[in-house]
């Protein structure tokens, strides 16, 4: 059936279940959903009920717009919203996109404007026409956030246009009479730094992350020229994992190349992963190196992002649906669940995650309606990476720390913008609140603030404590009065010229450049300081050089190399990372529900993924293999 | 480097090494080889170790050729060829081919016009000019090959173009800095009849074979709608291994969807190739069902036709070099051995292949310069599937025929046209020139006489003992007296109306069509004849359902169906296979020099493909894997 067929089968339809005096001016695909434009909002706002019964007879997604004609002037649209808000939602800014009848309303606490089971909502709706969206008034002020909320209003006509071609591809008709699902490793399989698969049937093909191995020149990138993923425009989705470059550091390069569809992520995903892309292109052009992409390509990734929730089962193609839960790795970080066929097959890709709480996020998820195939992660998958509680390295931080304090030295902290350093930050901010250690302040430096203050944006995508502590007890462990934000070249001079015990928590990670390099200039010849490492510090970075015991350190400065005298203490506190050690990794599949017929090892270096892959085969046997680069394997 | 200069470059040193008074014209690629123009070939034909030496420092195959302008006239070469060749030779036939400097002759006795180490050959090049080139009078005429020879020089013009393009595209210059094998499986993995492998690198893509599941709807085609495969116009080259069907049955299908490159086989495999295909879509034709190509499809394919001999290494692309070996499955069955890059990896595909001494062949080669990988038929690769031996099975057979004739009977024997009927046909020779058979005439019908003349056109392909029989002791087996072939109606219907003891030896194989059916209908009632099946007879056959007992036969007539009474005896010879049985498929591997690391298994059912696989593992310490359609597996 041809698509206009299809939406004008669809209309009848919906016309059919809607109450008798409903206008239904036009239906249309928007990304994975359907929308219908009527005259009648209201018909819908009063009975919540009619878009899940449609939803559920059409098996597709479904959003209500008013038509055009219907919709009140935004001075007076914003006059109704008010009136029927309660104050305490804290209303800060509204956008009217008259395209698709929506209003964007920015609140302090949008669940006050959405109200229970969303009555609030649709009690404006009834009384504005537009339809409302509710988005959270970023508590810290991220400049991230701001931006590509700016960037998509301004391109709203082209996204409409993108939306558009992208439902329709959705709901293009199967036309293959063969049966067949296969997965192709482009990178990240024994190795950590360019992740890429290629999911593909014989009626589409997806593609699953896009990484970078920042620290290869030879290996940078995923095999993209690869037959089974050329031309890039026949593929019809990328499916970002979570917000790390080795997972998304390529994906604008898929822009560059010629791929022109949708890439699926969490909300927080998105904002991370354009934060750190643009960075990316950044420093390699601060490095004298040629960038892979320009920052056009960034924001045409942008530009083609839809935005998935957890557990919100989406088609993405004609004969696959996804859906992700919680990873429990960084912000956002999702386990995507693939439903390919009607039951053909169910193939599970981990991506990055931790089987264990964490003070932000909960365990990773690993019950499934269904599941066949699994693709995992390896990073700790050597018998021997077994790692120390959470608990045990919270308690030898605080230790660390407080011995330094009360030495009257300064502690710094090496640490990646995203993930460890907002772990670290909530246990600095529960041991000061307790007064386990003093009320020293804690200075971010590099991207660490701007990373926090998307967490912040983001409270749904943090664990249970966190969440009722920020919107029950309205105490938000990010605006502890303890954090200051290094913002200003004045600050860091200041810090650095005229000393007092505090913790600074810096980028970059490994301590290969970033302002963290200025602070240990400062503070390393001075044995009273200590330098504590909480992340993996790779071969070859000065992290490890230290950690190796060198005395004598060679950095860059204006004049060349100076040599820094290394006098500061140095400690290693392991325990930090958020991903699954080897026990979590085990105990991962042990409780897989249900028990998966195979599973692949990736992301990690050969032993690792060879030694998790056998290691399952024999305690649970498990069909496993560690999966090469290069590879084209059939699942079914 | 262009691949002008590559030219220009080659000139140079050619002209180093010749002697001084030789003129290069110029030099050109034509297919694998590097043809030189010369004005002085006389020099070349004086001194026959200049090409050798040439060639060893070149590393490519060289031809030479006179310029235009040193040619004598046709009619004058005739004679002073004449003038030069030992009469024995008996030279039949001349063709002049000016573009290329070349004279075609025919001779019965090839040998004689080569004479030892090409001395006679350089002789007539010296006194000619023109390149002269041998090929056999063929003893029994084949109108195949006498139609392939004409098609040849009909189209003398467009091979020159694709000989040329073909040429270039193998020299280009290597542009990647990656180095990977992999093989993708198409067709023919745990199952028999679409065989179809890619061999691919980042330089270049092989296809190696491309066969048709005739009993199949369903999956009769080789998954060619893979990307690893697409478009079909970048794949450098297509391997055939013999010329059954399942091997060899859709090629022409390639060129009907894009593919412009060439084709490697045995000479034998591209005549024999030839006929089957045609007889292919004839007989789909005959069938109603519309074939997948047409004959123009066909002869595109045999336009595009390289022949190589066995152990000759040729550079099929710029990093694979391509070696045949003796297969001995059927006539001109080869083994192909891959050399890719420069010592990167070598990869055997076996195709077909008997391992054991037949009256035909010799045993299948194992043994190679170097292997790592070895792609293996599995036919008889069950545990349990051992054969008799071919003694036991002649054996059985004489005697079978023997108490038939001395019962004043006829004996039937369903057989495919290559292969078998002529291994039947040297057992039915023998027997009857010792008398161990009654002299009766043995008559052939259906396409097995054609196939028989093609065997007689390449005695070189047949083992030691037949060759000497042929050449040395003049005894042509395929031309002994006692066989008739079925050249007209008429005589079929004297055999049919007019029986007398005798041999029939008839296709179909499996008795779904053909003149058997003649033959069944009319020899069925009577319990004094003897059908004898020296093949596999598959499910759904009208010879299953005979071996299983049947009656009363419903067959297909005139007048609608008829129904035969089935009173003739049946009887089932094993032993007559051109497949290793399960013995030697282990004896094969066991004896393999050197010993590969790495064995995969297809071509047979899933489990003959697994057993195999598993006890080659279990007793060789190989890394085997029973290969699944659709999967692209990487090598190294
Ligand atoms: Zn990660
Ligand atoms: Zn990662
Ligand atoms: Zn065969
Ligand atoms: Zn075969
Ligand atoms: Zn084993």
């Amino acid at each position: 059936m041809a698509i206009e067929d299809v939406l004008a089968d669809l209309k009848k339809k919906i016309e059919e279940k809607v109450p008798d005096n409903t206008t239904i001016t036009s239906v249309e695909f928007e990304g994975p959903q359907l929308v219908v434009y009527t005259e009648d909002p209201k018909n819908f706002a009063d009975n919540g009920q009619i878009v899940r019964t449609l939803a559920k007879t059409l098996r597709t997604r479904i959003v209500v717009r008013p038509d055009p004609k219907v919709l009140v002037s935004p001075e007076e649209a914003i006059g109704k919203i008010k009136d029927t808000v309660p104050k305490d939602a804290v209303l800060s800014n509204f956008h009217f996109d008259p395209d698709v009848g929506e209003v964007v309303i920015e609140a302090e606490k949008p669940g006050l404007v959405i109200g229970k089971h969303g009555e609030t909502l649709r009690e404006i709706t009834k009384k504005i026409g537009w339809t409302p969206k509710v988005v959270r008034t970023p508590p810290i002020k991220s400049r991230t956030v701001k931006n590509i909320r700016e960037f998509m209003r301004t391109n709203h006509k082209d996204r409409k246009e993108i939306l558009k071609a992208v439902g329709r591809n959705i709901h293009r008709e199967c036309t293959s009479k063969d049966h067949w699902v296969r997965v192709t490793s482009l990178g990240g399989c024994k190795e950590v730094g360019r992740s890429c698969f290629l999911l593909s049937t014989p009626e589409s093909k997806i593609m699953i992350d896009c990484g970078v191995n920042v620290g290869s020149d030879d290996n940078m990138t995923p095999y993209l020229y690869l037959p089974e993923v050329q031309p890039l425009n026949q593929i019809d989705a990328v499916v970002i994992t979570h917000a790390h470059l080795d997972h998304q550091g390529l994906v604008p390069l898929l822009y560059k190349y010629g791929y022109e569809g949708p890439i699926y992520c969490t909300s927080p995903t998105r904002d991370i992963t354009t934060l750190l892309q643009l960075d990316f292109i950044d420093v390699a052009a601060k490095e004298g190196k040629k960038p892979p992409y320009e920052s056009t390509n960034v924001r045409d990734a942008l530009k083609h992002t839809i935005a998935l929730d957890f557990e919100e089962v989406t088609d993405i193609a004609p004969d696959v649906k996804l859906t992700f839960h919680n990873a429990g790795h960084i912000i956002g970080s999702a386990i995507s669940h693939f439903h390919i066929g009607d039951g053909l097959h169910n193939v599970v890709v981990t991506g990055d995650y931790k089987y264990g709480p964490t003070r932000l996020f909960d365990p990773a998820v690993n019950k499934f309606p269904r599941v066949e195939t699994v693709i995992t992660e390896s990073t700790y998958g050597a018998s021997s990476a077994v790692q120390p509680s959470l608990k045990e390295a919270e308690k030898n931080l605080q230790q660390i720390i407080k011995s330094t304090l009360d030495n009257k030295g300064i502690v710094l902290i090496p640490a990646f913008a995203v993930g460890r350093s907002q772990e670290v930050m909530i246990v600095l901010e529960d041991a000061i609140r307790r007064g386990i250690i003093d009320d020293v302040p804690v200075y971010l430096d590099g991207m660490i603030w701007e990373a926090t203050a998307i967490h912040a944006t983001y409270p749904e995508y943090l664990n249970n404590n966190l969440r009722k502590l920020i919107f029950q007890k309205g105490q938000n462990p990010f605006l502890a009065e303890c954090f200051k934000p290094v913002d200003s070249n004045e600050l860091r001079k200041k810090i650095i010229e005229d000393p007092h015990p505090c913790v600074i928590l810096s980028t970059s990670g490994m301590m290969n450049a970033g302002p963290v390099m200025e602070y240990f200039k400062a503070f390393a010849p001075d044995p009273n300081n200590t330098l504590v490492f909480v992340g993996y510090q790779a071969d070859g970075t000065l992290g490890r050089r230290i950690q190796k015991g060198w005395k004598e350190i060679p950095v860059s400065s204006k004049n060349g190399t100076e040599v820094v005298k290394m006098n500061m203490g140095v400690e290693v506190v392991d325990g930090f990372s958020g991903h699954s050690d080897r026990k979590q990794l085990m105990e991962y599949f042990k409780k897989m529900k249900p028990q998966p017929e195979r599973v692949f090892t990736e992301h990690g270096d050969e032993r690792s993924c060879i030694d998790l892959a056998s290691s399952l085969h024999k305690k649970y046997r498990l069909e496993t293999r560690a999966l090469t680069n290069l590879e084209t394997i059939r699942l079914v």
